[in-house]
């Protein structure tokens, strides 16, 4: 059976360390789709300039530390592209065509954009760059052909705005150029909430990130939410309101025994203590792996730096053909002056 | 003395032919810039597609008309670069991070903007790329560090732009890496009217152009509005109400018989009839060698062809030092990854 292979684009903000709701959210799959799919790593820095123009050394250093957390968690180079998108110059040119196909009305209706705005506070206006990431971001997608997105739920109008995109450019230019993806949502069921329990978020300040020494895992943990209810470990508990429990569920291989746990929390039988020395355990056993792995590539910057510009390189590759493909259905493929 | 050479920028949205007004306007003064002056003139096809991107052909096919108008005015390649707007890939890019330095707001209170929107009539919503045109101009302008920018009076918003964005981006990357420019406005005493009076321009259909044959020429100049007062050659007439005396004033260079005519004029003693000879006398004196040198041209568009590229080539490497520089500044220019 011939069945051509997915193309997955994904990628981050190089703005902070990735952290354990990045893992459960994204890297994991990640993992699992560089087995069968062509994939694209994207370090959106371009994108994170947009609100952090005035800081950009923060995203710069940033790119080195983020590739050291993909390849601690097992993204493999030799089957994931990953590159840095301001490095991609076909990215702007692309966006460029696709600005005259939407209506600036069109993007103010955007939801997450306008929430994004809303927890930004720009006072003094939005960036137009951050107003038009989306339009940047269908750019992103189209570029590679992505056909498989994953992407958390807020971002479902970039996807819509990218299939109108896709639409509009292959009807108007008579040629089916452009590719519509689909969108892997995560399972929100098993979502993991930051330590405060909002959603886990660097720029919160309650993630646990992969790169964290234990001492620092052991502060966090120390902190997360318990039942507030319960004055003592002999005090009936409710496990759903004790955060350590969802940290349990995803990341304890042992599911007989968090089970009991939980029976023993709802009857008193356990103190809050027992349950997050549990958990430093498990975090421990999974995190120790990665932050070795994470230690060795970091000491490594020639060969991070090497594998940013092999992706980078195969990446530029791509959109180069794609952009090539766009203008010459545009009737503007001048050939080479 | 050591004077530092000065930069122009300039240029056409290749949508149809150039005619005299473009000429009096704009032409007659590139031919005397390229003299002393570092001269780009852009042919702005990406900027022509944001409002034309479902008829690109239109676009495409006037690149090379436009260029032989140039030339035959006496645009010289050697002193002056012509390129291509689209392929210089560094623009898209430079707008990408100036975008980050104006608010969408900010945008929408552009007077020139919100009125070409209004005539244009986009009844859907304005599409991005018309809306953002001004960042992208900025992009055209800066990246050739022009500092003399010969425009018309509608375009004075764009400058102004043009210098709040490099006065914004040299402050926040501590760096004088963009030139702000300064506007050459045209003399509009000499303005030249369409020939019923509006303003000269391809779209109203009310243009001599460069390239048309005398009996074009002739039968446009018949229909050029006279003093609507007048109903015989007799009667006495206001040569300010009449347009062919626009026309004389500008293109006669006999000055003594032009004023001799209009004081005849005024009182009865000259048709609208011998006016209108004298100007096509005089505008074939004009247009004759224009009309010769451009059909030489051409018919030859393998060497029209090469002075594109010629000055596509130039334009390319000049910009591609800019966007260095600026991506230097910004601290995101990683090396060669």
């Amino acid at each position: 059976m011939n069945m051509k292979r997915r193309i997955v684009l994904t990628g981050d903000r190089p703005t902070g360390p990735l952290h354990l709701g990045h893992y459960v959210g994204s890297l994991k799959k990640r993992v699992e789709l560089q087995e069968t799919c062509e994939t694209y790593i994207m370090l959106a820095d371009a994108q994170a300039i947009t609100d952090n123009y005035d800081d950009i050394n923060k995203v710069r250093t940033n790119i080195h530390e983020v590739v050291c957390d993909y390849l601690a968690v097992g993204i493999d180079p030799k089957k994931s592209h990953i590159f840095v998108q301001s490095c991609v110059h076909e990215l702007p040119e692309l966006a460029m065509f696709y600005m005259n196909l939407v209506t600036i009305q069109h993007l103010g209706h955007n939801p997450t954009v306008k929430a994004e705005c809303k927890m930004r506070g720009f006072n003094e206006g939005v960036p137009a760059g951050f107003y038009l990431y989306p339009i940047f971001q269908v750019a992103d997608i189209t570029a590679f052909k992505a056909d498989l997105v994953p992407v958390g739920l807020d971002q479902a109008p970039m996807l819509e705005l990218t299939r109108d995109i896709v639409r509009k450019f292959n009807s108007i230019y008579k040629k089916e150029v452009l590719v519509s993806p689909e969108a892997i949502y995560p399972n929100l069921k098993g979502a993991l909430p930051g330590i405060d329990g909002q959603k886990m978020s660097k720029s919160l300040g309650n993630a646990i990130s992969l790169s964290d020494e234990p001492d620092v895992v052991l502060k966090k943990v120390k902190k997360i939410q318990s039942d507030p209810g319960r004055k003592s470990a002999t005090d009936p508990g409710d496990p759903e309101k004790a955060l350590a429990f969802s940290y349990l569920d995803i990341f304890d291989p042992e599911f007989l025994f968090v089970e009991e746990l939980k029976e023993r929390y709802r009857r008193g039988a356990v103190s809050d203590k027992e349950v997050k020395d549990r958990l430093i355990d498990v975090l421990e056993a999974f995190l120790n792996p990665i932050r070795n792995r994470r230690k060795e590539f970091h000491s490594d910057p020639e060969g991070v730096l090497a594998i940013i510009k092999e992706g980078t390189r195969i990446a530029k590759q791509k959109a180069a053909t794609t952009l090539l493909e766009v203008r010459s259905a545009m009737g503007i493929n001048y050939g080479n002056f």
